[in-house]
């Protein structure tokens, strides 16, 4: 952290309150209360609130969203998207104070950073996008060190201002992740890539071996660790998902069609039996793989 | 183990040759060396028979095929699958002694066990396919216990006797693993789908993503343990892939027309945000993702 001074101060002087205490919202708590004055956690959930309570996560804890906000300098949306867009289009602009920082985890980011551009000039908002996630969801899966070393993307809005940036990326910095700025049409677009077509092919192939299981459920018992990690993603929380999918459309179709031509293009190989072509192009795939798992994948390991 | 005669006597009294010293029959060596007599390493690398040597894996080792079948009781063939095809067909038929048991471990069954069922008479033989594997291959990573309590598929060739079966099935046992018998083709069409279409998925989406790289390479940079999951396969080694895939194209090629109609009808759902349909697709896939892992995955590593 630099000495830079911003419209509310350094951090430890705000408040924080997050929307939404699941594994996303639970973890900023625990990353940001050693760093903040406040934390105020915001959940539907009374048992939420009482966990996070009991556990440390939050300093205090409320079921009202305008209650929550209120006094906060830093507001972080951590809810599912579709919420993460209601509360923007339809009911934070009026609750917070003048400069506070609104910032939302949601996983695709176009359409929350159009929302965004629509809210009073006196809040500096700005999409966040965390790289990040476990297997499992809510607050019991918290983990103060979620963030530590990985991408974080930042997406500005329509006028967005130099303070919102700035607040923006100390907050980033503050949780020990790595601030990627780009704009969001680009960010849903990468996310189609490594997240959403994988989430698809992984729920499609497990659909098809459902399909082939009703005539011999012994598949189940002969599946293996190929399968185990190609089909991992169908486990994902559905609402989290559809809510996502769902706001990237454009992207998905287009991944889609691109992979559809790169399988044809390996089936066709297999079904001719050239075996120079087939093996050219899965070692392209093979090299390509192991690149990034050297390069990439390893590196976070030892961050 | 029952007391059951055989033809040769015990498991403990048995020399018994593994035909390539990777991870499956490096693995195979240690699971069997304190349970029969000998153990003999065949491999064409001398830097592999002296690593199994020093490494306690193996009695003794040659490069030599038909010096090591010759005083055997028992063949488990560990080759990729072209290698296992090669030796049935064209070399060992010869070489062994009248009720030997030979067995491989390839991972498609219906060709080799076609080949086997023209070896002569006096040859027990039987297709095997040990359902579990490593992400590393290579003696270097042979472990004792890889086949403890997992899936072990036998397919019995064409004239295959009661003395070969029980054979197999003591073989199977004495490593812990669990038999199951089946005909060659179910076998095929079952890897097809738990471990073919994947690895196919996993390659073309790396593919795919190798594609978008080149227009934007921070790609790479934001990809996370959703693609990292489902891309592992795309890794594997194309040698011993190839070998596989081109050995089961008919049952391949019918599990992507299955699960190009999977993919189709989720990104149909996606498109016409047609959110019920699109939820309860969704929905069976996570169902059975959720239950697969409870009832077979999570007892595999209890086992």
């Amino acid at each position: 952290m630099t000495g830079s001074t911003t419209l509310t101060g350094s951090m430890h002087q705000q408040t924080a309150a997050i929307v939404g205490l699941g594994l996303m919202g639970g973890s900023m708590a625990l990353a940001l209360r050693p760093r903040v004055a406040r934390v105020i956690g915001i959940d539907p959930s009374a048992e939420t609130l009482e966990y996070a309570l009991a556990h440390g996560i939050i300093d205090t804890g409320t079921d009202n969203l305008q209650v929550g906000v209120r006094e906060a300098s830093l507001v972080i949306l951590a809810a599912p998207v579709q919420i993460i867009l209601d509360v923007i289009r339809n009911r934070i602009g009026s609750y917070l104070r003048s400069n506070t920082l609104l910032i939302d985890l949601g996983s695709t980011k176009a359409e929350i950073c159009h929302a965004m551009g629509n809210l009073p000039i006196s809040v500096l908002a700005m999409g966040g996008h965390p790289m990040c996630g476990k297997e499992r969801s809510g607050i019991q899966e918290a983990d103060a060190t979620l963030y530590l070393g990985r991408p974080f993307v930042l997406c500005a809005p329509r006028r967005a201002t130099p303070a919102a940036r700035q607040r923006a990326l100390e907050l980033v910095q503050a949780i020990g992740a790595n601030p990627i700025e780009m704009e969001a049409e680009r960010h849903d677009r990468l996310v189609a890539g490594i997240s959403h077509l994988p989430y698809l092919l992984s729920s499609a192939l497990v659909r098809t071996i459902a399909g082939e299981a009703q005539a011999d459920p012994t598949i189940w018992e002969v599946a293996a660790s190929g399968f185990r990690d190609t089909s991992r993603l169908a486990g994902s929380d559905i609402r989290m998902m559809t809510d996502i999918i769902g706001t990237n459309t454009t992207a998905i179709a287009r991944l889609l069609a691109l992979f559809r031509v790169q399988l044809a293009t390996l089936e066709a190989a297999l079904i001719a039996h050239d075996d120079d072509q087939l093996v050219t192009m899965l070692t392209a795939a093979h090299d390509a793989r192991r690149t990034w798992e050297a390069e990439y994948l390893n590196k976070k390991r030892e961050s």
